[in-house]
């Protein structure tokens, strides 16, 4: 599967020797020839990377080249050496490509509470400079580069025809859970040749990780270095700014970035199952968000769908601590379908073959419904598994 | 290990015939000879069980007569019929030992959304009611008779000499997880043979729970049917609803609270290490709970933990998300006695030590300071093992 950059962007990875072990690339670049409108989502956690800390103070803006990403030490928890060293990243690049450091923003995933071995990364991005290309294959060992527990690279485009013409959307991120094991984070890079401002690119980008990073959790440990960052170039010379092309073009974006992020939760650390969850019915979408989330992040949810055991005890229980006023006949439950409990009731239901449909199914699907009102989200998670605490139990040492 | 009750206090434990299997002890009583004053506090879950609401509704009280207890099905979730089987129990053990069904409390734990076999469980009523005894033997199996997971049964006794005499608090609880597989709930009865009114009880369970079961988590997923009783039918003769008989008794309650919270972390599912975190220097006892917790409920820090990972900046990470305003340089963090993090930067340890110290202990002591005032708190939590997931991934099919 080979996956097209949009015009005028590069990438590149090489092996900077922050991931332990040799042959491994743990440093990639994604770069702009042109300068980029761009905008930037990031974790709320008030512990976060000295990347984003240094990213986030730069966007949205007018002027950026490009995104430098290392996995392997997610440079957080560092003090001022950590931004020092982050800083040294974005400058290092802007000298191999030309352009002012303050153009370039930074990512880092990985251990957290560690120095950044700067010297070698700051070498290792002046190799990864002479290697820049637009090519599919570069863009792969690219998106390679930046896993970490991750079992595949996570790659998805989309190609707008708009009245002016057509541009690319780009997108690649990694993750396998909130923070993965002595790595971290989500990371998302979003590039497009669309004709964009800051402004448009960065209301674009909130709204689409609202529906989408936002929506997801594998273990609910929120990381201290998610990013999502959007790069667009105007090469395409196709204004994306007003009207209808505007709307179409966020669309667009909201698109690739929901794929990017089910892309995370089917490959969730260790898991069996991936699992929507829909909550409707609520007085507000940040209601049903409560709901939804609370639900995902039960190990006892999570652990009864590993097991394929429809207990759905768990489901109506978690939504009872999620903080949301509601009475047990208000709420009614399907799964896969299959009708559990309706307005405070439980249903008679065969409990083999819904024991069966989630065993033969990888895909799990929580239907809850309340009678408060509109309010609704879609939500996706995975399950956990013995897999998810051996991955989990033992690292840094 | 004996246990002794305060006077007047019979229990009784018989197989009723709800858990699965043949040859369990399932339903027990906790009876007073004399009328108690009596106070409870339950879960804040608003999905609660019908025992739950029944119970809640008769507290405080200064009549009640005793507990009725059976394992094995949680009555949660089942709708009028729940309410009605729920009463029906302690109408049953009212008949049984001569008194109004109002004064007897139940409390169920089990599967979530069955209906009770109400008629098993009343006939067996009647046989406890006939087999009612105050020997330590008796109590022995009335505490196992409420076991769901647990491993071993749960009693804690205090004896408390003041100027007019003696007095006994024995408290007797069960849970090994919020909600355990299948089953469910932290459930406490504390008995004493001191004089006391419903509210001065109800004052000294309230800040006792506050201390000890609301300061323990396993998954984190807050139970339909937690529930802790406290009886008080003054056969001692001794008053303890003023002065510093009142300070003491109170003080004597939140000992065995303590102790019997304790002794649920000690037999969390599938746990290897008992964690206690404290977390000083907050600006309120509120915000250091809020830290506490989340930190107790990152599967990323317990598996860590069961993996023997010094993995601190997990634990910094989950601090930063817990919704308590806070900077790096104002969080410092110890284990086991080993400094890791101080304001906001990264210490250099001797990762094999502290990874050895943490796999040769079962007790992990996690220490988080700020620097923001004198709130503070302490609070136990457990590790996540294959076996929490192994114990929790297959058991209503």
């Amino acid at each position: 599967m080979t996956t097209p950059l949009p015009a005028g962007f590069q990438t590149a990875a090489v092996e900077a020797g922050v991931k332990p072990g040799t042959s491994r690339l743990d440093l990639a670049l994604f770069i702009s020839e042109a300068p980029c409108a761009a905008a930037g989502v990031f974790t709320t956690n008030l512990v976060c990377g000295a990347p984003v800390k240094v990213s986030r103070e730069r966007l949205p803006r007018g002027t950026a080249r490009g995104v430098v990403i290392n996995a392997g030490n997610a440079n957080a928890c560092t003090g001022e050496q950590g931004i020092r060293d982050a800083q040294a990243m974005a400058t290092a690049v802007g000298q191999a490509i030309g352009c002012p450091g303050e153009d370039i923003l930074v990512c880092s995933t990985g251990v957290i509470g560690r120095l950044l071995p700067i010297e070698k990364i700051v070498t290792a991005i002046g190799v990864a400079g002479e290697q820049l290309s637009p090519t599919t294959e570069s863009f792969d060992k690219a998106a390679r580069s930046i896993m970490t527990t991750d079992t595949f690279p996570k790659q998805v485009t989309r190609e707008l025809h708009l009245a002016g013409g057509s541009v690319r959307i780009t997108g690649v991120c990694k993750g396998a859970a909130m923070i993965a094991p002595n790595m971290a984070t989500m990371l998302g890079v979003i590039m497009t040749d669309a004709k964009s401002s800051p402004e448009v690119l960065q209301e674009a980008l909130s709204a689409a990780v609202a529906d989408s990073f936002n929506c997801i959790s594998v273990d609910g440990h929120e990381s201290t270095s998610d990013s999502v960052i959007l790069l667009a170039n105007g090469l395409s010379h196709v204004d994306c700014t007003g009207g209808e092309a505007k709307v179409l073009f966020a669309k667009a974006v909201a698109d690739v970035a929901m794929e990017l992020a089910q892309l995370i939760i089917k490959d969730a650390e260790g898991a069996s199952h991936f699992v929507t969850i829909d909550v409707t019915g609520c007085r507000s979408r940040e209601e049903a968000f409560k709901i939804a989330k609370t639900v995902a992040d039960s190990a006892l949810v999570k652990t009864a769908i590993c097991g394929a055991d429809p207990n759905w005890g768990r489901i109506v229980s978690a939504a009872g601590y999620a903080g949301v006023p509601l009475k047990e006949e208000e709420v009614s439950l399907w799964v896969n379908g299959i009708a559990l409990y309706e307005s405070g009731v439980p249903l008679a239901f065969d409990a083999a073959a819904a024991s069966k449909s989630m065993r033969e199914n990888r895909d799990i699907h929580i239907d809850l419904r309340l009678t408060h009102g509109n309010g609704s989200i879609r939500f996706w998670t995975s399950d956990l598994t013995k897999e998810y605490v051996a991955l989990n139990a033992d690292y840094t040492t």
